[in-house]
């Protein structure tokens, strides 16, 4: 057991801070009014049909956890490879991710109506309820990762003995947890990204393009799934999804924290420490930053994209202050390279975010080029779309390289020899510079999951029958979000990369302690030249040249191209999926038009109901194959190619799935503003063939965006997550 | 020197026989009458337009290259970090991939009106004339491809003392011919498929889409660009392009062979010429199987497809035989298990070939669940399209993994243990198996470049309103060699990533020469320990840790993210180019319909060297930037990232790049079958709105498969290729 120094007990005040904040917006929107019968007839329709398939989908997951998690204990208590904590981490995990999910969403659907009803009064109600809301979710997100850390944390540090390897162990039993949190954001993410797609798409198709009536009308018999859809993909399933991301950086940091200062005890702790005390204080900086998000009565458009950038922007300048001091008392060995870090990640985050919102929003050349091309008919549209989300990918990728170089040179002291102590404090900085671009995820997700709350509100206002003006008024709120998003996204993404990376590392790591492990059972590891491997004195050159991890090898290269390819088959099997399931949407909603008399006169009630129980079924059943594959593939790699082929799987799969993903989060969301651009009035405006042209554009996009692109992030850290709970298997089939 | 073994004039002597068959059937092509005075005319206009395409695409590359050789001659001369004949050997590979690319399009563009006009008497004489003419454009790639290996390893021979190291150095030296043919490969498929597609795209959408009149219709003023875009696209393009495959494969395995073999001067010997011997007997067994095509008068369509299906087949069971008499005969060591290699890359080819077709043929479900989608629109045609292409990648990485393990474990003795010695014949191995795929190339190309004659001369029919009976004539000869090129398609995609991974470790190679060279000069490098390093002794565990290529250095990571990222940036500019081109096209084809009275009426000519004209300035125009980034990008990271980011960069090109590739064209070609499959009368056949939507799906894979796609497999090479070029300087920037 370590002593634990007492600013550790920051992370669990900060914890229950954000849930008590949480809580308290949450009992605040609830007091709002929720509006008309009508209004609040359809959200609960929205509400009933949400909770009912989150609770199909976690009865799925469920199964799939309780079968992995059999399968960790068989691999902890009979075959002896794991630790036996494991099993236990991995079910927390998934539950809070799962508990984030759900809390999240229900705020959404408590929200919208209500959102709806305080836009009738108003843009600046509306943004109130709506963003308050969002922040509930921000809150849960960051509370219940931060108490679970903390709780594990003082539950292991007071099993193992308090020496240098503990810690190590500690840390990477913890990692575990992030693959119960992965597990559950995959699912969620994909489960959701092709419930809300099939239903959008398939109302679209029907709605818009064939029977010609408006978005969100009540005479389509999709449009409540559409609405359920908006809150399991983009509100349960985001949330989920950040879950993840936000523990992963923290967790792969800790674990790199007590490689890289395993000689020296007490800065080891410090180290471990660190991330956990950074993302606690960026709790206290993201309240900070919701309360300056208010506006006075009456306020302009422009008031209100002010108010939303001053909270998320006071909040990151005030976390890359707030870091410097963090750092600089915990006494961190460099801890003013080790700042700069963090520093490297932010800006990374923030160039990100400047470069997706280049290259998706109806203000610059690429989005306009491709509403331009919709004069020349929707093949244009998607050529145009595609090249421009490809070539979107550029300043991303060479941004996140920076970063990678920076950080790393940062904590390091700008040593680039290689040695294992210059090697593992480098990493340490990639780490922490996720930590410091997710640390005011409080904030950041806020302004994210308002979006889908004001776009409901839309919903039910529509399907109210509230007239144009509240409408127009969630519109803008939507839109306002859409703005001010763009820095989060970039925070998300360019994390997400850094944290796979950073997991990458501590697969290494695991290896090492598997190998410890089985060498106090019996096994010898000899190498090439009959000498025994001692996996404890091993520099990272002895531990890559002993499983002979070099680019000749062909089993990394062989794993390369499975990690790419697994990449690109995952893109393949979701989007299949999404047009399967937006094929019986389809035929639901032509037999509804044609066998209930009435419907387009408005005279007859469409059966929303089957709608969104064909949307359920489908993506219960499109999201299992896609997502077992993504925890099959790095455990078959991993017995069949061993170390050096799971190295090259991760190396390929991030390499070509980051900027994969980056093309078709960027592509999607250009097709959609291309086609709000036409919406505008511009090419013919709403109506126009050019109009139908970025249609078409905004359907492709639509998966492209919200089920394909977003996965992808959370596969290929699933894929780091399952190789090291794996470790000891690999291991064991050496 | 090295004494020349009498073998070896088997290279020059097949190399002269298949330059003069290729001239025997090219005379005899030429004396087939070339039809009615209106045929004659339209043939001048194609072969006009396409010869002042070349002329210009030449003109442009000429500038390139010089610009190039006074780079090399700088760095060879002045700065003494290149071997001397890089220049000249450099500049000879360019233009004998030109002169490919030059005889196969006059041979094409002189045979399609003979094709049309003997198809008017029957299938059998029409394929005659066809597949004859592709035959010449195959014969003339592998004859000018071992002619210019021959000269030059005669020439190098003659120059060097012989000792192990100069087969080295002349193997690698001989690799710079290769870096001059990617280079003139990429500009060709680039420019040329910029071309064919903005000519293609923009045909199609105003005439079919817009004009409502058929392809290839004579009022449409783009259909002699569309006809000429085919030509410098398909056949000049694909020219240049095979014939860097074909010399890259040969030479990347002659420099595995001298280094696999550097301890045994005699087996070195063998090793270096084994690959080119089997090359030099595919040419005489591409001749038999050349001429087993050949049918009865009044032959039918099936006996046609087994008459080619037979041609190819056989020549693919020989080379399988002569294989293991070869290297019996030549002595190789394990020869048996060479062979091995061998077969298994010829299996991987035929598998992966019938993959290719499986997804993109409309005998299978994947095509036809395409054409299915139409019914829902457009949108839900792309989206299948692109989740088909993007699963489809699966079966071909698979085979390629595959592939990569069993002819590396094959050649070395099933041994693993990565010494030196059993690695670098592994690697031979890999590249052994390239060169047995593409050993056939003489009749595997004959049967893909007849496909565009065909085209061509199906489109000459059209505008000679010759009738609708020669034109299913001409649809049908097409038709038969989309569904024989799949062996050959197979065979080409396989062996390039197989000769990418044997450029890897060419360049391995190549920088320890380039050490050799710097050491001196005077230059030292010193480990991190301070010790000297020798390059000459080192193993490749010792080159690997000296360089710190390990997959934890950030630098080899940086590489790999910017080498996926160059694959997607490249497409995206393709894909944009053909964007910004067809839409010039498009806008002069409407400003032609509209200012030209009476041409829909057919009452007046339309302009269409003006199309031609457009179409050719488009593609110089678009061409020069992606092109010029392949070759700059390796340049810069080699500088910078040093030999760590080279390989990161390598290994992350090829393995993203491949995957990428392989999706565009799958995805490009079910979308064009799934359109034809609508048009033979599925889902409400031609003019239907099922149709309509389908048209759009080939559209978009127009770019997909032409232009994007197969100019990736040159980019994957090019890059290797440059890095080899430019070790010297990347040493010297240590």
């Amino acid at each position: 057991m370590n002593e634990i120094p007492t600013v550790f007990w920051l992370v669990p005040i900060a914890s229950v801070v954000a849930l008590s904040m949480a809580w308290y917006f949450f009992s605040k929107m609830m007091q709002a009014e929720e509006g008309t019968q009508r209004m609040i007839e359809i959200a609960e329709h929205v509400r009933k049909g949400a909770m009912a398939y989150l609770k199909q989908q976690y009865k799925v997951v469920f199964y799939v956890f309780v079968a992995l998690a059999i399968l960790f204990a068989f691999m902890a208590y009979v075959l002896k490879v794991q630790n036996p904590w494991v099993p236990f981490a991995f079910l927390t995990g998934g539950l809070f991710s799962g508990l984030s999910g759900f809390f999240g969403m229900k705020t959404a659907t408590y929200a919208s109506a209500r959102t709806a009803n305080a836009a009738r009064k108003g843009l600046n109600e509306g943004l109130r309820i709506a963003f308050r809301s969002g922040a509930v979710m921000g809150l849960v997100v960051v509370g219940l990762g931060l108490l679970d850390i903390a709780l594990w944390f003082l539950i292991l540090n007071h099993c193992y003995r308090g020496d240098n390897m503990a810690l190590i162990t500690i840390t990477t039993t913890m990692l575990t947890f992030g693959m119960g949190a992965s597990t559950q954001a995959l699912f969620a993410r994909v489960g959701g990204g092709i419930y809300t797609k099939a239903a959008d798409v398939g109302a679209d198709l029907v709605g818009k393009v064939e029977a010609n009536i408006p978005e969100d009308d009540p005479r389509n018999p999709a449009t409540i799934a559409d609405n359920v859809g908006d809150n399991v993909g983009d509100v349960a399933g985001m949330g989920a999804d950040l879950y993840e991301s936000y523990c992963g950086s923290i967790l792969s940091t800790a674990a790199l924290g007590a490689t890289a200062f395993a000689m020296n005890g007490d800065m080891q702790l410090k180290a471990v420490i660190a991330p956990m005390i950074i993302a606690a204080v960026g709790i206290f900086l993201s309240l900070i930053g919701i309360f300056l998000v208010k506006t006075k009565e009456g306020a302009t458009m422009k008031d209100l994209l002010h108010s939303l950038g001053l909270g998320t922007n006071i909040s990151a300048v005030l976390i890359a202050i707030a870091t410097f001091i963090i750092l600089y008392l915990l006494g961190i060995e460099n801890w003013l390279g080790v700042s700069f870090s963090v520093i490297s990640g932010l800006c990374a985050g923030v160039i990100i975010g400047q470069a997706t919102e280049y290259y998706t929003s109806q203000s610059y050349k690429p989005t306009q080029k491709i509403s331009e091309a919709s004069q020349t008919g929707s093949a244009t549209v998607i050529i145009k779309g595609v090249g421009t989300g490809m070539i979107s990918t550029c300043i991303p990728v060479v941004t996140i390289c920076f970063a990678i170089m920076l950080s790393y040179l940062f904590a390091n002291g700008f040593d680039l020899s290689m040695s294992a102590g210059s090697m593992s404090r480098g990493l340490y900085g990639i780490g922490i510079a996720a930590v410091g671009m997710l640390s005011t995820l409080g904030i950041t997700l806020a302004t994210d999951a308002y979006g889908p709350i004001a776009d409901n509100a839309g919903g039910n206002a529509e399907m109210s029958e509230l007239g144009e003006e509240v409408r127009h008024r969630t519109d803008a709120l939507d839109a306002l979000g859409n703005t001010t998003a763009a820095t989060g996204k970039g925070f998300a993404i360019g994390s997400a990369a850094l944290t796979a990376l950073a997991l990458l590392a501590s697969y290494v790591e695991e290896i090492k302690i598997a190998m410890v492990r089985a060498a106090g059972e019996g096994q010898q590891f000899l190498d090439t030249a009959g000498n025994i491997f001692n996996p404890n004195n091993a520099s990272i050159t002895d531990f890559m040249n002993f499983f002979q991890v070099n680019l000749m090898n062909p089993k990394v290269l062989v794993g390369a191209f499975i990690g790419a390819m697994a990449a690109f088959l995952f893109c393949g099997l979701t989007m299949g999926a999404v047009g399967r399931a937006a094929q019986s949407m389809v035929e639901e909603v032509r037999r509804q038009f044609q066998e209930i008399k009435g419907i387009l006169e408005g005279k007859a009630t469409p059966d929303y109901s089957r709608c969104v129980e064909i949307s359920t079924r489908g993506a219960q059943r499109e999201m299992i194959i896609p997502s077992v594959m993504a925890i099959v593939i790095p455990i078959i790699v991993g017995i069949v190619l061993g170390v050096a082929g799971v190295l090259g799987l991760l190396v390929g799969g991030l390499s070509a799935g980051f900027t994969l993903a980056v093309f078709m989060a960027n592509a999607g969301g250009a097709w959609d503003n291309a086609k709000k651009m036409v919406e505008e009035g511009h090419f013919g405006g709403k109506g126009s063939a050019c109009h139908k042209a970025t249609i078409v554009g905004d359907t492709v996009g639509d998966p492209f965006k919200d089920t394909s692109g977003p996965s992808l992030n959370i596969l290929i850290k699933l894929m780091s997550m399952v190789s090291i709970v794996m470790a000891g298997l690999t291991v064991a089939c050496m």
